[in-house]
This record gives C-alpha cells, sequence and structure tokens, in this order.
C-alpha cells in the first residue's frame, strides 16, 4: 500500500524546557508483521510528563529513549493484520507502541481492553495515570475515612483521579491546580471540597483555610515551592506518595526543599513509586477504576491535539500546564 | 536531712546555638514520696540532641520544657526510699526524671533494670539510643546482607549502634563521622567496613569509594549538606529510617534540600520516627542489645562530664560534636 508510517523520533536531548527542535517528523515504510506479531494502528497518542525524563539522559528510573528513536508513548489502536492467534484483525487494544501512527508488537506488550468505553479512556482514567492515582493514593497514601488528602496538579489525568477516589473513602480532597478556570473545574465537575491556586499570591493563607484539620495524605505530583507550602500541614503520621516532580523537570538545577524537616517532626511516611514496577496491582486497580466510570462516579475531562504532528507542540504545552485533564492526540 | 536536691532549669529559649545562659542551676528540698511514689536518687543523666528540640517552641512532636521547668532527660538512679511495693530500697532503675539529682515519681515512668550491666550502658546502648538504632534499622531500614547501609554521626550513641547491628545482619556498614579521630574509632573500635569524614574536603569523593554498590539504607541522623551528599548515592528501592536532622536543631534557618528527587527517581521509602512512639518494640530490641553487650558483641565508648552542673557544658559540645559515643553526666 502507498501509506506511509508517520513517525516523531527524539532529536535532541533538551536543555531546560522542551523546544520543538527536540523533535522530528518522519515518515517510513509501515512495517509487516512476521509470524506471532501484529500490526496496529494506533488511533490514541498518550502524553504524559513522564516522558520529559525519558528525553534526558539524567539519572532516573528508566532507560532514556535513544536519539534517533521513536519517543515512547502510550497508545491505543486496532489490530489491522494478525499473525498471532491471540489477537483478531478489528480488536482494540491498549499498549506503549510510541509517538507513531502504525507499530508491528509480538502482543505481549499490548492488552486487549472492551470497546464500549470511550477509547482514549485507556490512555487516562482507566490506564496509566488512573492506575497511578489509585496505587499512590490506596497502596502508599492508605486514607483512612475523615482524613485531608491533598494533591498537586488536581486537574490532570492522576491528580483528578486521586481526589475522586480520595472522596469514595469518605476523605475530605483538596486539590492544587494553576489558575481558577482549573480550580472551578476541581470543585464543580470533579466534585473536590476545595481547591487553592498555587498561582495566586495568598496561596499559602489559601491552603491553610482549605485544611482546617491539618494534612495527613499528600500526593506529591509536583514538588517546588508547592512542596514546601504543604509540608508545614502536614499533621503526625502523614503520607506522602510520591509521583512526579514536575517542577523539577525542565529546571537546570532542581529546587531545593525548605521543610525537608516536617518529614522528621511529623513521623511522615514517603514513598517514591513508579507504577510500571507494581504491576501485581493493576487489574485490582483497572477493575474498580473502570467500574466507576461506568456508574458515571469518575469523571474526566480530555484535552485533544488532532494529528501526530501536533503532538510536540501539546507535550511542550503539557509541561507548561496548559492542558485541562488527559493530555491526548486523536491520531489521523 | 540536710542534703539539697540540686536541679538545672531551662532558663530561656535559645535562639541559634545554645548558650550556658540558657540553663539556671538550682537547689531545692528534696521532695518526699507519698504513697505508691519512690524517692530516686540519679546516679546518671542522659544528654541527647533531641533535647535542643525540647528547648524550642518551634512544631515538634513533642511539648517544649516550659520556661523555668527541669530539663528533660533520661537518668539512672538508685530506689533510695519506697512507698510502692513494686519497688524496694537499692534497686536500680531507668527513667525520665530530668537534669536533677533527686525525683519522686510513682514508678510507672521507670523500669528496674539488672545492675550486673555497667549502669550507664541503660542511658546509651542498651537504652534509648540503643532502642532507637534498633527500631530505625530493623523495622524501617529492613536491611538484607549484602547490602550498604550508612549512618550518619556513626561515632554517636545512636550511630554506632546502627553500623553494628548492619553487620550483624551481613551489611556493609558506612559511618560518616566529624574528623579523623572519630573516623577511626567508629572503623577500629566498632568494626564498621569504612568512615568517611564529612569535614574533608574531599567527603563525597571518598563517600563514592566507601560506597562502590551505592547505599540501600540510610539511617539519617544529621541532614544538612551530608544528606545531599548522600541522596545521590541511593540505590533503586533505597530505604531512609529519619531519626534526626542535629544540622538544623542550632540553625535559624533550615537547611535547604538539594537532591530531594532522588526519592522520586530511585522509588525511595523514607520513615521519620520517634522512638517513644513504638514501645511496644522496646523489648525485643533490649533483649537483643543486652545479650550482645554482654557478649562483647556490641562495643561503645562513652563521654563522661563530673557533676550536674557540668551538665550544661556537655550538652552544648554534644550539639557541636565535641562527644565520642555516648554523652552521659556522672552525678556526684
Amino acid at each position: 500500500m502507498a501509506l506511509k508510517n508517520t513517525q516523531v523520533l527524539l532529536a535532541a536531548r533538551p536543555q531546560g524546557w522542551v523546544t520543538e527542535s527536540d523533535f522530528r517528523i518522519v515518515e517510513t515504510d509501515i512495517p509487516s508483521p512476521n509470524d506471532g506479531e501484529i500490526l496496529v494502528k494506533n488511533t490514541w497518542l498518550s502524553l504524559d510528563p513522564y516522558m520529559r525524563g525519558r528525553m534526558s539522559d539524567r539519572k532516573s528510573y528508566a532507560k532514556p529513549v535513544d536519539v534517533g528513536a521513536v519517543m515512547i508513548g502510550g497508545t491505543v489502536g486496532e489490530v489491522i493484520e494478525s499473525k498471532n492467534p491471540a489477537f483478531a484483525k478489528g480488536d482494540l487494544v491498549v499498549g506503549t507502541l510510541g509517538w507513531q501512527e502504525y507499530a508491528v508488537t509480538d502482543g505481549r506488550a499490548v492488552r486487549k481492553v472492551d470497546p464500549s468505553l470511550p477509547h482514549s479512556v485507556y490512555l487516562g482514567t482507566v490506564g496509566m495515570p488512573g492506575v497511578t492515582a489509585w496505587l499512590g493514593l490506596i497502596d502508599f497514601g492508605t486514607p483512612k475515612a475523615g482524613e485531608t488528602v491533598v494533591v498537586s496538579a488536581a486537574s490532570g489525568a492522576v491528580g483528578s483521579v486521586v481526589g475522586q477516589l480520595a472522596k469514595s473513602r469518605g476523605c475530605r480532597a483538596v486539590g492544587i491546580a494553576g489558575g481558577a478556570e482549573k480550580c472551578a473545574y476541581v470543585t464543580r465537575e470533579l466534585g473536590f471540597d476545595a481547591c487553592v491556586d498555587y498561582k495566586d499570591p495568598s496561596f499559602e493563607k489559601a491552603l491553610a483555610e482549605a485544611t482546617p484539620n491539618g494534612v495527613d495524605v499528600y500526593f506529591e505530583n509536583v514538588g517546588g515551592p508547592v512542596l514546601d507550602a504543604v509540608l508545614p500541614r502536614l499533621n503526625a503520621f502523614a503520607r506522602i506518595p510520591l509521583c512526579g516532580l514536575i517542577a523539577d523537570y525542565n529546571a537546570i538545577e532542581p529546587y531545593a526543599v525548605k521543610h525537608f524537616g516536617a518529614l522528621l517532626t511529623n513521623r511522615v511516611r514517603l514513598q517514591g513509586f513508579i507504577v510500571s514496577e507494581h504491576l501485581d496491582r493493576w487489574p485490582t486497580a483497572l477493575a474498580e477504576l473502570s467500574q466507576l466510570v461506568r456508574e458515571g462516579k469518575l469523571v474526566y475531562r480530555e484535552t485533544v491535539a488532532h494529528g501526530l504532528r501536533e503532538a510536540p507542540r501539546a507535550f511542550i504545552g503539557l509541561l507548561k500546564g496548559q492542558n485541562l485533564g488527559k493530555q491526548v492526540v486523536k491520531l489521523a
């Protein structure tokens, strides 16, 4: 066939903020599956903050993307040719097939999903970000009814689920987000008890007012000055699931944390984690998340970019907080 | 009797470094026990870094000592009069009777100990600091044979026990201490595999050389730049029992931690703790510690000040790291 496979490659390792010139868009031949393999046409691409780490060769928990290689990324797609008996043409599959329109895989890295839910949900609320929220809050945050749960980046793909799950456990859910629009979304649509705007000059005062009984669980996605504002609000025996530090990802020098001592005085348990190292918990998490979505008890919004060529710009917007809810790319 | 009770009171809340004028020494009448009470003549007083926190009214895990009240402190003493059937004249008791020569107590806050060990050991290796080391390392550090355990303030009452317990679990034990003399003590007398001098200009390089396989457990007593030197050495899934941050205790502004991000990239579990909140673990800890001391497998040194009037000066020396091993005061 005359069709080509559009791909986005990592062109250069960014210094500080990512720019569009750090990516290169190419067209290659569509690969053919061998025995045991399938050819997938990707229909949705996920954009996530962790990708910033993979662009860098700073020491991290995962190997970086090689310069010249296809950018890593979660995808939803349709099987268009199968030489693997476990898959049939037309199956809907979720995997990590990267920033490209077509990919061949042996099937071990993808799983079939129910096409009756909106397909892009498998990249967000019923996918990696949703499981991240579930695992961090339930397993590492161990929230108890009546406690106060605070989450940063509350309007994002992870944070939005954290707060709704906290409410489902009988907790007070307080979000931190950037700007009045995002805060209104967090309280009015997502049902958090409060949301505080970190860009507002009275942020610290507003945070104190929103957490009159202190903070028992702080689900951390951002770090930086937001972290330093929350640390003094922690209660004794508070828990911090440490999921992300997006404030540092584009910084040349990381932010220095002033109130580290609060971890001692409050006997805090902090746990850094990445969701891909806890695969045993995914089935339990996904079962609850998909059920809640079906019942309308777990809501979400998406910011959709159209076409793979828009992915670099949308990713930069994500890092700058320009999205509302889960950032995805609808492929042509 | 004509004897008087010498007491050391908190005279003022220190700003920055503690000075002798923050204390006031007084002589009062020796109290008499009522029914159910005992009168104890203290023979040893413990000096510990946590006392600095109790002198301040900065938010912490414990109420501060009131200005004008007797300074808090662990003691070993002899029962000299008993109106409580659980105690007899001559019993050796350990408790927290404060910076004074005599005290009356109802007996709930003291426990009888075996007089066949050197009495002051109950303030150190077989007392609160020893249990602190045991609890932090065993319960929160969860060391496995072959792993590398690093402990700061390694020549101190807690650190010295941490390293020896780590060796007993088959770990590589690496100390951090201030000065060549302390480091020599840590390796030669305490049997650590290595000890690094944080005052040496090549500290970071020496730390890297002493931890060729990275750091799996970091038992933290000091904080400050030492913490920032260790964080980049952490391995994936490292644990940090957070026991103390003595570098901050006399600072007006706490030290800002640069490498906080290492907690995320290495999926670290950090647990702040204070030993008095884990009383259920004390019997197990004390049983092992006293057995190891009897067998000569757990060694220690003490720095002894003579007479209660020397306690303020000795305490200031402790905060400046002038002691070697456990700092105690032998009462007259």
